[in-house]
């Protein structure tokens, strides 16, 4: 099966049922840069996609960095002096700031403030907070439950363990004819928070699923890695495979009701920049593209001037645009299956631009070949798809003097790819085409 | 006489009169891609330009193209039941659809329906239709006509003849100069319609008579030829001639009230794409530049990707664009005198600049010369046109670093091409510039 | 002393006193192209920059012109036949149009107004007019003055010499760590007219005692001219320093109260260009910048073909754009501390780019460093300086790949250019920059 039958017999209600189970299934889960969180998420998307786990021991050094040790988290709370567990991390991941060192202590109001962490914006929404690489400890909660914090004693709990361990990350290579690879990469660190990146977790699982039976001509590997330290050590580990990638996307925030948003990759106008640009443009509802700025998420490694790979990143809503961003408030109920599944159809169809893109040279180049004795012309009467598919094989002939590729020509031509791709198809089973390879 | 003497001395309305006239003297005839309407036509045009006429034997390939059979009709009609002649050639070219093969049988209303062709937004009009490449027989009428025929018996009558025989076209160079050639080709193939394309024969034809006896730079190659099929036989029989054309412009649909339209050629930015959108932005009137696109006239094949030459097309309304496109209102009453003649005098002004444009080098290259102690300085006292020349003098002796042509010079400076020119004529006759003929 | 610290420590107020009180000084001098006027200008601009004085012979040769000869006055007047000095060089140097040639002599009213300059626009101003290529004579004066002159004979007086003599013109050049030049050039042939060019003159002279005691990269030159001749003589008589010539300003107009104008190179996107325009685009006023024409000061000269300098103009209104240009009405009023202020701080932080704009190769350039180990993130808590500071760096780490300047990454990230200049410094005191000096 191609891409092009996958895309004309998806059914989008199904597949945006699809994600958002995936996301309820692993929402729970605490998830960190390292820890078993992670491991319990990628052990459940095994269930889509043959993923292989890899393990990258504590104090590893990628490039500049060093993998840090590995934080696993059992229970935390702070009690009251009537004992109560008034912060209760059985209750949300959230309230424990990631990567908090054990403590186990008494402690006065005033100390304990030192610790705490609100949104006062956002009076009953728990912040996310993280320390990666400071070891301190904290708790989140909302600013109306700080308020009404009474001036006593509080016993702090944090059964935590931050230990020499591994980096986990999961990989999916799902071979195509060439080994030209499209990269997609989603940060599966955060804990329970939906949009961002479950939403990109569980979207890039699924696409893995419906992508499985496709003969493709790009082999596309998948990954699902901490944020930063994780790109940075497979970019670290997989020096040699990095030329092979002639396009990436990095997938995050794509369940929210925002329109699309797609980021350039640093070169800006790269063959993803132009599929995805494009693929936004024909979609006949509002998005956004915007230039790639040295900010974000896993792209920021991707694009570093020592790799500067084409890969830009997809989202609807751009991190740190919507007030719920990094809050208790990005929950199931932010996401949408809508959304989902509209942010699906958009990678597929860019996918189906990569795959069918092509340089072609027109084997009669002097003046126009005659269509109507090949049968080329559609109906008489001027049916306004017959007018566009005429339109179109005049485009890729006039074009295809071998430095065109086919989406340049739906560019200049102001069509959709798929209606150029479908023309190029007659012409060149015509023989009125022939591929340039150079 | 050089071509800005032309330019002065011309009276448009005079110029206008001339055109129509023609016109007028040969929308009788009924011409198509081929036959005898054509050889009259170009027997008339005769007495303006020392055409010279191609014969084309039918069978003969060129490129993906075989020049069809020849077509010739001397009567048609469909009669009623009474033998009233109710539909009638005699009346009008447009009621018989181009190439229709010869018939004479009677037929129920029912069966004659499936070969007649109406306009029903336009009621009142005839349409235009044609079957080149596929051999039937038609009629075309006007919709309230149509609406009226009686439920009866038709005797249906064809006289024609499609045979082997000829393509014709007409052709005439005007030797300047050099070798270098400007194109100016126009489609003589269409019967009774006048602005599609009798406009552009006319004026193409009273150009030529203003032009001969012009002293030119380049020499002027004039094509009256059927669309599509001409063009493509003219340029296969003529690839040899082809690296000679350095500028060109299909000239079509030029006499309608609408504003003037110019077609760049595939290139883009070529010498003839920039004189003609400096032309319609200095000529004070509303005017349209659009890209090329691979459909239109003749263009088509002049800018097809193997020959890619520097054509590009002047019209007022674009074809499809005016609802008597096609129509039996594409009469004497669409077409005006006046249009006619501002198109004319738009061309001499493009081709004024083609022959007037050069690079200069300034022979003062280190700072400014004096231009006063030259006497090149205007009378004192800024009078407008004398501010405007020492500023067409600044910038070409800014901008003569032998790179920069005149042409570039006037879009830089955002001056009249002739006000540039003019200047550089005085620079040049102070020994202050020299050509650059790299 | 670096350019930053004496921009950190400049008290506005002081620098456009010090200006406005250079300009009072020097306004009541006659001035011309040639004579005493500017030597006795130039001795007064010694006292604030060690100023070379050069004396060019009337008669040389300097490319297309001649230097003139050296005109002077003592006295003029036109006496009514009461004997009183009605129209008087005493009350204003205006009066009598420069390079005027001695006369004394009655004639009648009639014969006068053929020598005689108004305003009839406004017609209590003094106009300013010069013959300096045609040896003739004339008077200024106000409109209603001229209305009100009685038909009597006049005696007209002039105590002027034409004489083989010197073009005087002063230069001072502040030596830096390399040979490559800053040219500031300005024209000091006007007489008693404050914003065209006394603002200019003043303003290069203040800028040249500032910087005096600077440690610089670049070696700074100021030009004190006569405007076009000026120029040319140096240009003609310097041929072997032009390559040294990096980047250029003219200094003109920039006392009034318009906005600040920047006038572009020839090249049009120089560093020089780029940097003016980044320094007016983050100055929170209004500003234009405009392209290059070869009609204004002496970047016409500068920018001649043969030369092409990368020199700009740096003006408020330009000039010919406010009523008072070439008129009395350029008088002290005109011109204004502050603005004069505000001009000269915009040269030096035009300066302080060029003098901080380099390329720099990032050292890890695979993946970012990190920067927290570093202590290279500000305090945490989010100020709005710490983000830009961090922003800064990520974008200076992505984009020193050895081709963009700091300036290009000013640029391309939208932030002021010291924002990215301290970003830079620290991460190359960090070593994770180095210099790349191709």
């Amino acid at each position: 099966m191609k891409i092009d039958d996958l895309l004309s017999s998806i059914e989008p209600e199904a597949v945006g049922r699809d994600i958002y189970q995936l996301i309820k299934e692993i929402y729970p889960f605490g998830r960190s840069i390292t820890g078993d969180g992670v491991r319990r998420t990628l052990d459940i998307l095994k269930q889509y996609i043959p993923l292989e786990i890899h393990e990258i021991p504590s104090g590893t050094e990628v490039f500049d960095w060093t993998i840090p040790k590995e934080w696993n988290i059992k229970d935390a709370c702070v009690k009251n002096s009537r004992g109560e567990r008034i912060i209760d991390f059985q209750t949300s991941n959230l309230h424990v700031v990631s990567y908090s060192i054990p403590i186990n202590r008494i402690m006065s109001l005033e100390k304990l403030k030192q610790h705490l962490h609100t949104l006062p914006d956002h009076p009953d929404w728990i912040p996310y907070r993280t320390s990666y690489y400071k070891e301190t400890w904290g708790f989140c909660l909302s600013h109306n439950q700080f308020l009404n914090l009474e001036d006593e004693q509080y016993e702090v709990f944090i059964d935590s363990s931050l230990k020499e361990g591994h980096l986990t990350y999961g990989e999916y290579c799902l071979q195509g004819e060439t080994s030209d690879e499209v990269l997609i990469s989603c940060h599966s660190c955060h804990p329970s928070l939906c949009n961002d990146n479950l939403s990109g977790v569980a979207l890039s699982a699924i696409l893995g699923k419906y992508m499985k039976a496709l003969s493709l001509r790009y082999s596309y590997r998948f990954l699902f890695i901490p944020g930063t330290v994780g790109s940075i050590a497979w970019l670290y580990t997989n020096e040699n495979r990095v030329p092979r990638i002639k396009h990436g996307m990095v997938l995050a925030c794509l369940g929210d009701r925002g329109k699309s948003t797609y980021k350039r990759s640093r070169r800006g106008n790269a063959e993803i920049d132009r599929a995805a640009a494009h693929v936004l443009k024909h979609s006949r509802s509002d998005y956004e593209v915007v230039d790639f700025i040295p900010y974000g998420y896993d792209e920021r490694q991707y694009c570093s001037p020592g790799f500067n790979l084409p890969v830009g990143c997809l989202m609807r809503t751009p991190h740190g645009r919507y007030p719920e961003y990094h809050t208790s408030a990005d929950n199931l109920d932010l996401v949408r299956p809508e959304s989902l599944a509209d942010s699906f159809l958009k990678c597929l169809k860019i996918f189906q631009i990569l795959e069918g893109n092509r340089k072609y040279r027109n084997r009669n180049p002097r003046c126009e070949p005659q269509l109507g004795k090949r049968g080329l012309y559609g109906a008489l009467g001027g049916q306004q798809d017959a007018v566009a598919d005429q339109m179109a094989m005049l485009w890729i002939l006039n074009l295809s003097d071998g430095s065109h590729t086919l989406l340049d020509i739906a560019y200049r031509a102001n069509m959709d790819f798929r209606t150029i791709l479908a023309a190029a198809d007659a012409l060149r089973d015509k023989g009125l085409l022939e591929e340039n390879k150079e």
